[in-house]
């Protein structure tokens, strides 16, 4: 854990007597009312701290596991507002490529995002600011998964600058290349623990919420990976009274993959591969393509608001495949592995050692 | 040319004295007028048959043009109706892949179809048939450019089985892998003589379409390829008098590959190509992935549809690459090829000899 992490460290938040902020869905007809909500811009100090800060531990997470590649940082600024700082390995000991991205961007919300968002008519233009650490790792290794991670604050405003909206979304999933379901059981394990001090309900919801969303429904509901856990569109009032446990729960799945994915990466680091292995893997990049392109909101958003293209896209496998069609042999690698994709109680499988 | 295709080609059609169908620009008023539209069916009839004949005429083309792979066969039935015929090759002698798809379906247009068609809204369910051929062929050799070619009918009617609107679609694009100008042109060139039969203002219209359509917008405007030709929506009585006009144009874009590319397969059959030159094939195929996902509106049509997904995905290179962003050094292949993309007028560069 860097200090800053271990800071607001969501158990020493609740170990510091704020107590475990629980869960409280809000009813339907509570959620259309308007809600009041502070125009102070706190939240988007408190994004914009913490967007740096799992930034930079993430960072080096990734190098220390890496043990050899290094980052090269670019930065860039965004023409309508704006910008961010992007890390790219490639080509690394362990990772054949990982990107490890921050934004903060604000601005005038383009027509189609504004019709992907579901915002109301308001008179005027539609301003928002986005804050937020996104994440894909790509091993070289087929026996090591892929993983992905994002936290995101973002905030809407009218022309004279009221807040009209504010919400978080983030989440982490793995995509295994080879048939190893202790990866997947250890992973969730170790998500079900970060998620511990925020409420036993938020784990299976939002756990049941990434199996809905990392879906290739162009190929009959194949998951992309074997899931983890994703929330999206979480206001504050909705989430329990103290504002700030959004904040620390970002910051907790921010900082999570020190738990949930180095121990994979050093259980399979040495394991051995060869050709058959190396070819699942392109595969299996292929689906991962194409639910990035086809699906995954955030690469839509990312490029309809001309964030930097190349960062949006860095999410893209260095290389992938698409072989022949048609299923593979049963008990095959490639048969195994899809029998995993479909979503299960991962907590009631054994981990790995 | 089968006997099929010389049987119905324009050229012939046109030496038997229907003369040269023209095009006529509808004014803009007279679009917005009511067409009758006739409901004999004979345009499906019509389409029907040169979607076999033309899928066959490909099919014995790039046989020959391989010289060694065969090409598989899959006969599919769509759950909402009809079906169609997939033939992939890979690991051919020339062609790492090769997909030759024809499809008939009709059904019920889904929803979010029917939004992107712009179709006006009509009491009860909208009913569509579509019938086409598509082909996508990515050689082996960076040398030899991939080439794209599609031409299809399609034709909404309402519940009662009256004929709501026709049209037809197609085209052809050339994607170079290797800054060959000369490919290019002479590509362009064989279209233009492909499309002289109807008029000569035909070529420059379409050719212009193309550059518009094959841009992968996220990526500043960048093209696909060098274009080629493109039409959609074309209705018959924009086109002219003549309605089975619009149906010799299919028959003659649907054979075109035989002066358009096949030549060009010829020419650089045998071209040296080594690691760097596959390295940068890998990457304009990642391009080539991000269009047909992002933007291409048949891939997208077809998604929705629930039309068969590996066929619809067959488009797809056999692997593509993402490396490390950033511009190619001035004057190596990769910077020489992406010069290339610009749209210009191609039938003023001289075409390979």
């Amino acid at each position: 854990m860097t200090p800053f992490a271990a800071q607001i460290d969501p158990r020493a938040h609740a170990r510091a007597g704020h107590g475990a902020p629980t869960l409280v869905p809000t009813p339907l007809e509570e959620r259309r009312r308007p809600v009041p909500i502070a125009d102070d811009g706190t939240d988007r100090v408190r994004a914009a701290a913490w967007t740096v800060a799992v930034h930079e531990d993430i960072t080096a997470l990734l190098t220390d596991l890496d043990g050899g590649g290094a980052f090269v940082e670019e930065q860039w600024a965004r023409d309508g507002g704006g910008g961010g700082v992007s890390r790219l390995m490639m080509e690394g000991m362990t990772f054949e490529k990982a990107g490890v991205n921050r934004s903060m961007v604000h601005g005038v919300l383009p027509p189609e995002a504004l019709q992907r968002l579901g915002v109301a008519a308001v008179p005027g233009e539609v301003r928002f600011f986005a804050s937020g650490v996104s994440v894909v790792v790509h091993p070289r290794s087929p026996r090591i998964p892929t993983v992905h991670l994002n936290v995101r604050f973002f905030e809407l405003s009218d022309e004279d600058g009221h807040t009209l909206d504010r919400w978080f979304g983030g989440g982490t999933d793995l995509t295994p290349m080879y048939p190893q379901p202790e990866d997947a059981a250890s992973f969730h394990r170790a998500l079900a623990d970060v998620c511990a001090p925020f409420g036993r309900a938020l784990h299976p919801r939002f756990k049941a919420w990434c199996d809905d969303y990392f879906v290739n429904r162009h190929r009959t509901q194949e998951r992309r990976g074997v899931g983890g856990i994703f929330y999206d569109h979480l206001r504050p009032h909705e989430f329990g009274p103290d504002r700030r446990s959004l904040h620390a729960l970002a910051v907790a799945v921010g900082t999570s993959l020190r738990t949930t994915y180095a121990p994979i990466v050093e259980a399979r680091r040495d394991a051995a591969w060869g050709d058959d292995e190396r070819a699942l893997q392109l595969e299996r990049r292929g689906r991962y393509v194409e639910f990035n392109l086809l699906h995954d909101r955030g690469t839509l958003f990312g490029l309809q608001t001309s964030a930097r293209t190349d960062s949006v896209l860095m999410s893209l496998p260095p290389q992938a495949s698409w072989p022949r069609p048609g299923g593979h042999p049963a008990g095959s690698l490639g048969d195994r592995l899809t029998a995993m994709l479909a979503p299960r109680d991962w907590l009631a499988v054994d981990a790995v050692a």
